[in-house]
């Protein structure tokens, strides 16, 4: 097993972070968030959702946020469209991505997005072949790979059945979501070789969630089996939706800082990303979830 | 690679996590929280330090401590000692393990313990010799092994050479510290394949610091190199004394989750382990550093 030469990060903060939050950050704030997580160098940034206000209002307005970003050939910003409705308004928005997003377990499906899976599969056929028409690329979201907190296990055959079905369908990137913090790596390693018996490995990014604190040897042993696209939040914004005051998305500094540590090459800058965090902290009042921030913002020694 | 069936626990809060902290706990809270380590499975706790209590009062009646704890076969303490002094109290006290604690690096050794390397080893030749014909073992602690807060980098060589000569001198196990977190998965690898050349990977522990969120990542590495014993604070207890508000020793009740979670054996008891959590929390009111306990305090789900 070999480490990769470079992994892209995916910077979710903007839209799986803060959707939870209760604080809600303005169009100007947002737009300072997606601005200087750039300007940090992620190259691709998860900017918005395009949702129902009244349902998740800290996602109102993503037309304005994703108006405002300056235009840059170095960024692609991606929103998320559970539906047709979404969709039309993220081409109108003009984003080059758009994700869609599913569960590898019924109930969760069910309580989250109100439909089964097969239903989540059927809505988003029309969705992803316009998308793919307008030339805009469409990442499909599976989440509970690892686990369900309703059901409790999750069969590798089902999450593998549905990431090479939303493949198949024309989702050119799968991000596989430990959604509750419940996988292990050996866990990540026996989905990841199951998967690959169909799709390719450079089609999966790993979403792992850092809720028992075990995210960061899941990403490790995700890039030993050939893993190079992760998933992280700035701070770990957002939390666990599931277990309050508990850790949710993987801290981006945290990875960051095991990603140089390792000499894989990430493009991000480790001191703007840190402004980034003192940055959103303070906007909401959110907590930082990430170990690597808070150690080096006050320490300020550097390895 | 494999991984281990089983691990043992090395429970070091009430030492290590306990030291440096400014609330001091009585001598009934300390044996209050031994106690229910005891109970929760844990069958090593480091119990104290015969330290001098004008420098660390928090350690402060060691020996009063190790007095009233429950004589069990199935659990050993140790007591750290730094001089002869402390290990002729130790003694007295009737601990059957006792600690030595050198580094890796010539600065951290000097500020920690005010003599160089091979001081620190002079002085505990005669000390491991006395303790060894008391029938008493004796542990070697080498911190800074994968880096120091004063000199950056920390040759591989040098911790090699300094875990044979504790080992020569007759210490049993050497504890492989990662003093202020800045070691990965491949630098765990490189040193552990490093020391085994001429050591067996049965004497050697791991004593990984979360500062920069990657111990469990590390410790995880360290396993699959043939690692089955990893020193822990319940809680994360101490926090990083080099960086405030960060975190320190690696939270055992996240090691327990990932041990659990990979089906490897330790005998420990979450459900109790979350108990001393909340009692350790409570007594000196410290933060909770476990991101498992906030997890699974909060929601009680279990998997």
């Amino acid at each position: 097993m070999s480490l990769p030469g470079a992994v892209t990060l995916v910077e979710v903060g903007p839209r799986d972070g803060l959707q939870g939050q209760k604080t809600v950050l303005s169009v100007e704030q947002r737009v300072a968030l997606i601005s200087s997580l750039a300007a940090s160098g992620l190259s691709r940034i998860e900017a918005g959702s395009f949702v129902n206000p009244e349902r998740i209002p800290a996602m109102r307005d993503t037309d304005q946020v994703l108006a405002r970003l300056p235009a840059t050939a170095s960024v692609r910003y991606c929103a998320l469209t559970p539906n047709m409705k979404g969709l039309d308004a993220a081409l109108e928005a003009g984003v080059k991505e758009v994700a869609v997003f599913t569960g590898a377990s019924e109930t969760f499906t069910q309580k989250n997005i109100q439909c089964s899976i097969a239903q989540s599969l059927e809505r988003f056929q029309p969705l992803i072949e316009k998308a793919s028409q307008a030339g805009v690329l469409v990442r499909g979201y599976l989440s509970c790979t690892m686990g369900c907190p309703y059901e409790g296990k999750v069969a590798l055959d089902q999450v593998a059945s549905l990431a090479w079905e939303l493949h198949q369908m024309g989702c050119y990137e799968i991000s596989l979501g430990d959604t509750i913090g419940v996988g292990n790596p050996v866990r990540v390693r026996q989905l990841i070789e199951k998967i690959t018996r169909q799709l390719s490995v450079e089609v999966l990014a790993a979403h792992f969630h850092d809720t028992y604190g075990l995210a960061m040897a899941n990403l490790y042993a995700a890039m030993e089996s050939g893993i190079t696209i992760i998933d992280s939040a700035v701070a770990g914004l957002g939390g666990c939706p599931y277990a309050k005051g508990a850790s949710g998305n993987v801290a981006t500094e945290d990875v960051l800082f095991m990603l140089n540590g390792l000499g894989i090459e990430t493009g991000v800058n480790m001191d703007r990303l840190l402004d980034v965090n003192t940055l959103v902290c303070s906007q909401g009042d959110f907590p930082n979830f990430s170990r690597t921030a808070k150690a080096l913002l006050t320490a300020r020694e550097r390895f």
